[in-house]
């Protein structure tokens, strides 16, 4: 039998700082009694928080690191400067290959450039990409890249197609995931040169991938296609326009029944249907921005989140791990014949 | 004392045909009992429709057209065949100065080739831009571009900057309306080198508009600064986006208030509150794409809207071409160096 997963955990990454990352494991050991855990951390705080905690602190090894990144370091100084921060410490337990998976509620751009440096990307792959979980009127679709990058060549939109649609097939549990581009029209004469060559060379690859065609913004959440493939610029726009409208109209309700008493008592009446709105719309169940194309899996939690939120990100990155989704992207992606490669060979 | 204002109406160009624009005119002419209307459409219908309506009759000269725009129908297409097109005859009549403004509820990429090929940009200007009012917690904000183009130089995000300053200061009434750049952060050095080059000329320029920097998508929906600038591939994501989310909003709460007794009790008793949240996201109320920086101004109406919708269409267009927005963006324009102007100089 292989050995027991392990899961490497930056302790001190979140604004919350340790005290949820223990809350969030011992949600996480009721769900993966066998898991085991490395925390990168302050060991004299991490000692102390898991003495309570006999079951949680059998399957934990704490690995000591005497400094943090703060969510305003520059990536640029990280990388220079951070050998002894929890979340360099964190990385480099996948690299040693003395974990399987990393987990960080810290700063992402300081997590993708360690991540980067340490794990350099997936043979073939050329660029890491952030992929989100999105709502939709279906169910859930996979929305990446959502800022790993600042623009993204045709090639580059392709690679990110690959490595969305093993995300929806291990994550989501799809069996064929159907993958569609982001564009400002679904004619194919529409849009910029990148996305018309990335679907040209989508409809015409030997991938075993359902590719649908271009896709509109309002198409992400009415769940026309299950991965929804963009160039960083434009995806983490696009998430972030998302996030401010659910939290406008939300706004928007609230003032609306709070503005009458009868919209007050039909509230009160309503509780429960209003709770389990908000607990639909709640970033902490699909929390996680996964970074996907590292040599190596690492999940990105919400700096803000809670104990809810970051056992969720850790609940994926288990996922991730015992799929071994890393191996699915690598056969996809040398299966794909580019047109350049092409005419090299 | 000056002509009464003329407006140029396209009245084949909805979905709904010309019952819907005759139903907004009735609207409109109670607002502004002086202004005038040309309608490009066929007169047999035209002169049908208004039999019954005395007092819009006489308001009213109807230029016959043969041929109606369809939604399908290429640009390209329109551009060589179209001269018989209710929407061609009515920014002809812009061009030809019988008119201050067209309406058009008509398939937009069309309206757009042909209002550039009758009616070119404003001197200097070299792009047009599509601009929409978006609801935020702070009031109304103008996003711009929202697809008239698929990608934008620094010079020209500089240039829908200067427009939709003044598009804020005209119909949202801002006195010195706030200018925010949007990107995948608000640190200097992020994104790419476009908004940075942008951003650069926006801070170290002599124009009288107020930039705020940097803005995120969240911040379009928080209304951080009036006037949101971007290029048109992003903007049109970002702006179908925001509508899917709403939609998606407003199914969740509609599935949460119907799936209990309670819900649905509660939901009858706070329906005038529930009411008024759809209203206030109603797209009718702030209808109409505004193209700026043509050679005359042309407003887009939804090409599904209904007469309510087409009547704000009509509103925005007479206090556009009362306030002579066009020459307020070409004296702003005029006062922009860029840095090939100065160092050519």
């Amino acid at each position: 039998m292989a050995r027991e997963l392990i899961v490497s955990i930056d302790a001190m990454g979140g604004d919350a700082g340790p005290g949820i990352v223990i809350s969030a494991l011992l949600r996480v050991i009721q769900r993966h009694p066998t898991v085991r855990f490395i925390l990168s951390g302050d060991e004299v705080v991490l000692n102390e928080l898991l003495a309570k905690h006999s079951k949680l602190r059998e399957r934990v090894c704490v690995r000591h690191a005497s400094e943090r990144v703060a969510m305003e370091d520059k990536p640029s100084h990280v990388l220079r400067r951070g050998q002894n921060t929890s979340m360099w410490k964190a990385i480099e337990c996948v690299k040693n290959k003395e974990a399987e998976v990393a987990v960080s509620a810290g700063n992402t751009g300081a997590l993708m450039a360690l991540a980067m440096f340490q794990l350099r990307t997936i043979e073939n792959i050329s660029r890491p990409a952030i992929a989100s979980i999105w709502p939709t009127l279906r169910g859930q679709s996979v929305v990446l890249d959502c800022g790993a990058n600042v623009s993204a060549t045709a090639e580059q939109l392709v690679e990110f197609a690959i490595m969305g649609e093993a995300f929806a097939h291990v994550i989501l549990g799809l069996e064929k995931p159907t993958v569609g581009l982001l564009n400002v029209g679904t004619e194919d004469q529409k849009g910029n040169d990148g996305v018309k060559e990335a679907a040209n060379i989508l409809k015409n690859s030997n991938l075993p991938l359902s590719y649908h065609g271009f896709i509109e913004g309002n198409d992400i959440a009415e769940g026309t296609v299950d991965v929804v493939v963009t160039d960083g610029f434009t995806g983490n726009i696009a998430l972030k326009t998302a996030e401010g409208t659910a939290k406008l109209v939300g706004q928007f309700l609230k003032r609306s029944l709070t503005r009458s008493l009868s919209g007050r008592i039909g509230a009160l009446i309503a509780s429960g249907a209003l709770a389990a709105l908000r607990r639909r719309l709640d970033p902490r169940a699909a929390n996680g921005g996964i970074f996907l194309g590292l040599g190596g899996v690492v999940v990105k939690s919400h700096g803000g989140t809670d104990a809810i939120g970051f056992a969720a990100a850790v609940d994926m990155a288990i996922t991730m791990a015992r799929a071994d989704i890393n191996s699915r992207i690598s056969a996809d992606r040398a299966r794909l014949r580019l047109p350049e490669e092409t005419a090299a060979s």
